[in-house]
């Protein structure tokens, strides 16, 4: 087998066969296949796009090339909960400690912020003394102290997707479906689950901005779940404005720890407990959707979340204080008010944009090598279907630097769209897929 | 300029600009381009096609990556003719010094033999003593001498080319018109041609097996061919069968001072005849077909072409009395007929298995790194529409070791195919396109 031969076959729309797949993505890690023929097949794939048959298999070598965890001996369900990727999206921090109180066990590896979204890892780091860099060792005995772990993927975990994923970064390849539902999938298969639940977020800004796209990610993301034996159920949410108010590091974990409390923004509130539910649902704890709901709002309420949220933060080196005293927080030098130039009602928050001026203000990274700023961001004031008076906060800018303040103010503005009449919100849960 | 940007671009079936095409290409040769970065992009060429002016500008770019002749101060109209290639093609050893001897000069750069097909720079191996690497100022001198010479591509006509060749060889983006078509055009342009006469092949021993595909090759060739200035025609000819009757390097040699005798294979003189006449058309010197293909004809029967090809062999370092004495031609030990099993009429004789077979007995490279024997390869006796008896002859094979030779007679035996009654014989000259 030549990896040209491969590449061929991709190339006229043929099916791969498993052990071919298998040949290409050890190759990958092996070097027999070389990087430019790698980056061929990989565009192949982008344009010709690949069987369930075929799907299945390369999330599966994915997985085989490196270590998964086995977490059998620990005596709970064990679930998760992975989000595409949104603004303001920080259910993770409220979900894996809220699903840990239920009695699930939640092994959760997570990613960093990628262009205008931000990463669970980021926001964990803005805990002072919090590490997200755990041995896979630290991470099950956490795991089994707590019931939940919040860690960023390691070398031993899918070393061929990490490859393939900077290859895919500079040859154009990123946007595929079946590369996307693989390199998900092989990651989440990795953490030894029972159960998983995934938030997949579309609208402006989502990666997926068409409800077609995340309705075809969701399906494909659940069939593999599924066919690895694993309950998979999707979640499709919308993402069209921030989630929550908070966009920016220690201002979610702020939000969260507020949600936790049971007084956190409508929204973020319901779909936390939603994303929960799901979960105890996947898990076959409780068959009843209504049941579940009022089995987390009553965790929500009694501080059990809260509580659990508290030991998490204390297992991975944090400072589980700042759950009580939000000023050990990191803080921004100055706060600054974006005021609405008319009266009316918002139709629309750009999320794509709210998320880019935060990472501009130094939230997230413009280029890969950039530090964060833990306490800079935004916090909205008002939100699709709010009344807003002239001269009344839109919302709150939190800067350490005005360097780039006339920037994003700018953007900002061109953020929120203002109507005389009061628009439809979106629905938040907009489909179930499983 | 990112060239992730550029691949994007394609990805998405948007049209390249010409800046961005030269920087693709310079970026091939000066590294800003990645190796695998090149690769997806040529997937995506190969995948979503290129427009004309995509075309023009990704041959132009591969002209620049290089130097190019410049013949201006050579007083005759300069003119190419250039095969798509077969097998027993060997027009050009013909062509070339009969062009010659109507007054034109031919600068022909050629290839070797690739798979199943024959090459030029092969061909002329053969011949006892001939050099075809030559620097550019002995192929310059030769032609002010001679009015013809013919040379291997140098390292410095289109280095870009050569490297992206090298690419799509191993990434299965070989088979594609608008990167065969500007490899083959770099190099003709790089001649400092006025006229250009394309034989594009096709049927079971060309490249371009189906009618339609010649047809969008010739169509894209001629069109990049006169938008650079260079007046060019197509002829798309048959290669269903083996043209003329040898195949193999020395035997063909032979054959080709037989025709430039007079008493060549009749489809082997009518085509090369043709090509001339073409070449002298696209020249603007005869505006007339028959007259040209009269001119043609006379310089054959005067020997005027042979002598020609005396003067080019002594040129380039060759043995021209060969051309008198075929003896001094390297010659195969054995020489054994393939006899038919059966009498009626030949129906077909698949092309790709005579070129295979010769290939097998030593007349080309199964690997790159294999040396040629110049002595053996093949000569039909039968050609399509011949009537054969039982027991006579079908071809004889001239080898030098009987390693193979079981395997080549069992593929040999297969490639014809014998009916009771007279078939069809297929048209050799199928189009042309200007």
């Amino acid at each position: 087998m030549r990896p040209q031969d491969l590449i061929r076959k991709k190339r006229d729309r043929e099916e791969l066969t498993p052990s071919e797949i298998a040949f290409f993505v050890q190759g990958v890690t092996n070097n027999h296949f070389a990087d430019y023929q790698a980056s061929a097949l990989l565009m192949a794939i982008f344009l010709n796009g690949m069987s369930e048959a075929e799907q299945q298999a390369l999330t599966e070598e994915f997985l085989r090339s490196g270590e998964a965890l086995n977490l059998s001996d620990i005596p709970k369900r064990k679930v998760d909960k992975h989000s595409t990727g949104g603004v303001g999206d920080k259910t993770s921090l409220i979900v894996a400690p809220l699903a840990a109180a239920t009695g699930l066990c939640v092994p959760m590896i997570s990613g960093r912020g990628l262009s205008h979204t931000g990463g669970t890892l980021d926001k964990l780091e803005a805990i002072p003394g919090f590490r997200v860099h755990l041995s896979l060792a630290e991470f099950r005995s956490i795991l089994e102290r707590t019931g939940c772990a919040i860690m960023g993927q390691t070398a031993e975990i899918a070393p061929a997707d990490k490859k393939l994923y900077a290859l895919r970064d500079v040859t154009a390849t990123v946007e595929s479906i079946p590369l996307i539902a693989a390199s998900i999938m092989s990651k989440k298969l990795a953490e030894g689950l029972d159960g998983l639940v995934l938030d997949i977020k579309t609208g402006d800004g989502a990666f997926m901005k068409r409800m077609r796209d995340a309705r075809r990610l969701a399906q494909t993301l659940v069939q593999i779940g599924e066919r690895a034996g694993v309950r998979t159920v999707a979640l499709i949410t919308d993402m069209d404005q921030p989630l929550g108010l908070a966009v920016g590091n220690a201002l979610e974990v702020i939000e969260c720890c507020e949600t936790l409390r049971g007084r956190g923004p409508q929204d973020l509130t319901r779909l936390s407990v939603e994303l929960t539910a799901q979960m105890l649902l996947a898990d076959g704890a409780s068959d009843q959707m209504s049941e579940a709901r009022k089995h987390v709002r009553d965790l929500l309420q009694s501080g059990a979340g809260l509580q659990k949220f508290r030991e998490l933060i204390e297992a991975q080196g944090g400072d589980s204080r700042v759950v009580d005293d939000y000023t050990l927080m990191p803080q921004a030098a100055h706060r600054e008010a974006l005021t609405s130039e008319r009266g009316g009602y918002i139709a629309s928050v750009a999320a794509e944009i709210i998320g880019t001026a935060s990472m501009l203000l130094g939230a997230g990274r413009v280029r890969v090598e950039d530090r964060i700023d833990p306490a800079v961001g935004l916090v909205l004031n008002k939100k699709i279907g709010d009344q807003v008076h002239e001269g009344e906060p839109l919302l709150f800018i939190h800067y350490n630097s005005d360097e780039r303040l006339g920037e994003v103010n700018g953007m900002l503005r061109d953020a929120f769209h203002i109507t005389s009449h009061k628009p439809k919100v979106a629905r938040l849960v907009k489909a179930k897929v499983s």
